[in-house]
């Protein structure tokens, strides 16, 4: 299982558009975002790497997962020319929670499963895994979306902002990009 | 978070008594394990290292959580001469279920941590995840008791195996070990 790379970098296939801390401390900005497995040759002159994995789900239980596959597209669709980049850390306190006390925050209070359905198929999205790795965030997660959905991004994010599950989000960075060209 | 890395090496803290493999392909054959923090100098010479981090619990809720911190003891008690460290991976079959799929297999039908809880506080136990990593292994168990407690260890170590969650294993290698001194 390769650790798939983000770059921070000059150059890159998705320029930022936009890049702004949440809370927590910021990334240093950069002008566009290089993705790269870890077995290819990393770009030159980049800013920072952040590193995930592509792993097993945590929460999601057999009825959401059939409801999430029926419906979530591919990555790299054309008419996709948004991203957004999305590293978050929670804190100590959340990752001491017994297993099913982070599913109640997860699911049961927070609808996370449930509002990400909300917005399927127009909003694209895929988690990486950084925290068994030692990285600065526990987790990357990366949307696509046609220009049309902004909006509808625009109140995804908003709806998982406010629930209580990102009470425990201690570092989040927001970075928005188009593909380059 | 650094990884905390088990090598195979010629000569080291815990000796090596019996080494086999369980299933799937075997480690190469070493006289002892010594163990590491990534912010260590490695050994010399040592033939293979295997690296893992004590991560959040992934089924275990609160009630459970509350019964092992009652009575799990901590590592390196000095009566604690004979220690074991089993390497598992399980299969792709597995990490593709839903989170309430592996955790009604993991508990409910082969009562895992329940096992884990007979059995304390005799055998201490510290779980490291590989998987995210990119490690040959998913998990690295490391068990720790006096050898007049040996055959409460066998015991544990068949009841584990004979459950429908060890169905799921693919690879498994035994390490029988004994503090050096």
């Amino acid at each position: 299982m390769a650790t798939i790379d983000f770059f921070g970098a000059s150059a890159g296939p998705w320029w930022v558009c936009d890049m702004r801390g949440i809370c927590g401390e910021p990334l240093a900005e950069v002008d566009a975002i290089d993705i790269r497995s870890a077995d290819d040759v990393p770009p030159a002159m980049a800013a920072w790497c952040l590193r995930g994995v592509v792993s097993n789900l945590r929460y999601a239980e057999r009825n959401e997962l059939q409801r999430l596959q029926a419906v979530q597209p591919a990555l790299q669709r054309p008419e996709a020319r948004c991203a957004v980049l999305i590293p978050i850390r929670k804190s100590a306190a959340w990752w001491a929670l017994a297993q099913d006390e982070r599913r109640a925050i997860f699911e049961r209070d927070s609808h996370h499963t449930q509002i990400g359905l909300d917005y399927l198929p127009a909003i694209a999205r895929k988690l990486h895994h950084s925290r068994d790795l030692g990285e600065p965030f526990d987790f990357l997660t990366w949307f696509e979306f046609a220009p049309e959905h902004a909006p509808d991004f625009d109140a995804l994010l908003a709806r998982l902002r406010a629930t209580r599950e990102w009470s425990y989000v201690e570092r989040e960075v927001e970075i928005r990009l188009r593909r380059a060209g």
